[in-house]
């Protein structure tokens, strides 16, 4: 196993936590910094643990769109080893004239692959209005990136019993990643893992850039898990086991990877998901790699 | 070993090279291009090869500050594995007023670490009229990358005879960075090394962001060897090692790292030098790591 | 008056028009394209006219911190030739510790500074919850830049009757903050007011960069009426003024800027606010300007 | 006239100065800095004044392709009022296969047309060795964008008599960009005029984003001239005029455009070249305009 997988280099103090909020003599209330919490934040969801030695693989397709799709998606992904299936029912698009989700239908079939196949279930809430429904349908309830700044909807998740994955915005410095999440748990919600997902920059070779120096960066500021989403990063299929690879690598505590039984025909980003064969391979990988990172998938 | 260590995800048949160039019939000249040179190009450097089996990590100091500093940081490299010697002489520097480096004497210091150490070295060059003085004190000439539009010197370098490291600069897309290889592969040097060193983005949690995911689209883009720079990406220390690991899983042929004698009296970016008890661990790390990455260091 | 003061060069046809949704067989349907709607939206709030020749300039505070405070700055602002009223009663805030605006009470003092001083009202909303009691105490609803795609609270300001000014997002492309503007627009609601407001880049000697480029492409792609806030830009009231009058030269149909009655007391984003005195001076500077410009105030 | 046409807003005291490098007690050095030379530095090219109330505009094609081009050229924007001729002998071109200027002949051409015309010219230095015979036929200076840290570049032209046009680099922060004119001031030159022509962010709808906010911080924290390239910046002759009309009313110094006797020829950046009747309309428009900005052309 490596010396130094799992920490940040020890070559000097470690400094530089996120400035705390100091009022008249108050103490510190971030409640995301490492500073106040030491231990890692471990959020349990069915069998599955985020931020111990877990590495938790959630895959899935972008879009639920068929009960076909969904359940053949989620057998090959619980076969090669994925711990959670995503899948989304509310689906954020920039135009108004894409296809926007199967909505209540969707989650329906999250419920039904959930009972067929075994999995736990993660799927997006783009607004509080639909929270109820989403979370009766979710183990996890997934904010999106568009919505890292929501803040209406960041303090009704707070209000949730579920855990959240918040992803990262295309425009979010960590500061502000970390304060969204503050949003979250100050409204009572503990249950919080990070999911970086690439920022917008100048490259237009890639969808997005991925942030990999984000993991030790927040793993070092905050006890919260932290995944890495490869898919909507790169935006191309070919590219996303290398990067799932170093995301391991990186010190993350897990992946979120768009899976589609047949890419091709995909209503949504399908050129950004893996086939079910790839993602076997990336499996196969990550497990060879698991030991010597401190991991079990 | 893994299933896919070194290359794209094999999803789709692999589109999207760069554009060539064509001009009323003629065929295209993208001598950097994979399509018209499907093999990797191996550079020889003493007993090291780039772009083979052999993860290459050159190590040293970001500047030659004097004999004794390069001495005792050169023979600490090369005992943890380091393969290449690197140490700056002439440094581009923000501000005029900032320490510009020894000269010619950093470059005779160079001579006299590789005639006690045995390390081969790397050092950079700014302009074309200190090329030769350069040239004949290095095994490979370093570009950076503020000069990776300096096409006037791009042609120099495509003159020499010595291998080149042509490093990415801060705004530049990756077609661009192979357009300035272009210009020193059609000068007449096939020996170009292309090396990741970050790109600046609205983050300033860390200098610059590492951009690995570039990795794997210039290897395949490519045959020219790819390698990454931690140290000028992250800017600190703390963050270098995940990320060196991080570029070793995504397929990266080698590293060049920062360590320094005494990281806390560096006349130049002490904050990212890596002592050399981390880089011995690093190295301990990467060492593992190699053999699931099919590589040797 | 100038030769092209509100359009663009003429120097070749108009091409590069949003790409049009088409989907078998059916008639494009970009609503904002001014390719389907050549001429100007004009928008009419009480007397003003946003898209016509008016130049409309939105003053007030950042935040409504008191009856006192808006008052006099609502007196001040109009007797300098403001048009309309801004004031935020819920503020969306980067940390949950930081002020987060008075809620109901400051939509009540809103209402209570229309009937006392006269102007249209504009305010902002962060939530469909909220939407209600925002609509019956504003003129225009604002849209801030981190909902720009929140797509649920689109589509519910869409089908308000009330106008809706859209504020460009830090990282929006100007193909994506059209498409924004249509959600708004398909769900029914065709009064919207695109404000150019600044966007993220590596340049920290401003809190954003000003991009008024968008300003000429926005106007030539779509029929809305298009205003800029330099104040939340720049960050810093020294640079608004220039800026501003760079706005209205640049072809915009009106400014939002932030006035407080005394900006180093400010709850919010101080800084950034004109005294009253400045911003008197500013409209002076506009009202010279305008006729060149084809212009009233 | 405009009130505060030239002048940042009076609001506050004036802070925020670039921060002055001290060594050991040593007076503060920075040459470039307004705090030390309070009055504006006038730069005289023969009856050209750059930094006074004269707006000066610098006009001709990108490249010099031929005596008939450049001559019809130069011929037009004097007679539309430009001040210097602007043509590129040596340029830079991001692949090794575009048109790469004619050189010494181009060199030529341009004084000729400085003998038959009668405007003063400038050109671009790409390296050193270039130096030499660029000075002798040209009256200012260019360092273009890719140039901005070329380092060896800025200490050569420090030592040169002729002023020097620094062009900002496409991420280079306001910070660096005096920075790099305190490498030519130290150098023993005192002529330096800033341009500002574009930064590289995350929009495509313009090649770069013009950073008009550059021009106040600009003209606040240095003595220099500043002016503005829109040509390079937005890339697409339909947006150039509305982008010059607003660096006027921000208060620059003057303007660099592109304009060619034939765009749709052009052997170079034909699409951002106005046509001479454009820029006849728009020097039009800035004489209108110059009397309320306390300028004259």
């Amino acid at each position: 196993m490596l010396a130094q997988a799992q920490g940040v280099t020890e070559n000097k103090p470690i400094v530089g936590m996120i400035p705390q909020t100091r009022k008249r003599g108050k103490p510190p209330v971030n409640l995301v910094s490492r500073q106040i919490h030491p231990e890692n934040t471990v959020i349990k969801v069915e069998e599955v643990l985020f931020g111990g030695p877990q590495f938790v693989v959630i895959a899935g397709p972008c879009a639920v769109e068929s009960q076909e799709q969904l359940l053949a998606t989620a057998r090959e992904v619980k076969s090669s080893g994925a711990a959670v299936l995503r899948g989304g029912a509310y689906k954020p698009r920039t135009s108004p004239y894409s296809f926007q989700g199967l909505g209540v239908d969707g989650l329906d079939l999250l419920t039904l692959a959930k009972e067929k196949i075994g999995l736990p279930i993660i799927t997006e809430v783009m607004d509080g209005t639909e929270l109820a429904v989403v979370e009766a349908h979710t183990d996890i309830i997934q904010v999106g990136a568009r919505n890292i700044q929501n803040f209406s909807l960041l303090r009704q998740v707070g209000q949730s019993q579920k855990p959240v994955l918040l992803k990262r915005g295309l425009m979010t410095t960590l500061d502000e990643f970390l304060m969204s999440a503050e949003y979250i748990l100050v409204a009572g919600n503990p249950q919080v893992i990070l999911c970086e997902r690439g920022i917008r920059t100048f490259e237009t070779a890639t969808r997005n850039t991925l942030d990999l120096s984000a993991v030790p960066i927040l793993k070092e500021r905050t006890h919260l898990p932290v995944v890495v989403d490869p898919s909507h990063a790169v935006g191309d299929c070919r590219y996303v086991c290398p990067l799932a690879r170093a995301a391991m690598a990186v010190g993350a505590d897990g992946l979120m990877v768009e899976v589609h039984i047949s890419p091709e025909t995909a209503l949504c980003d399908g050129q950004q998901s893996l086939s079910p064969a790839v993602f076997q391979t990336l499996m196969d990988d990550l497990r060879l790699m698991a030991g010597l990172f401190h991991r079990v998938l």
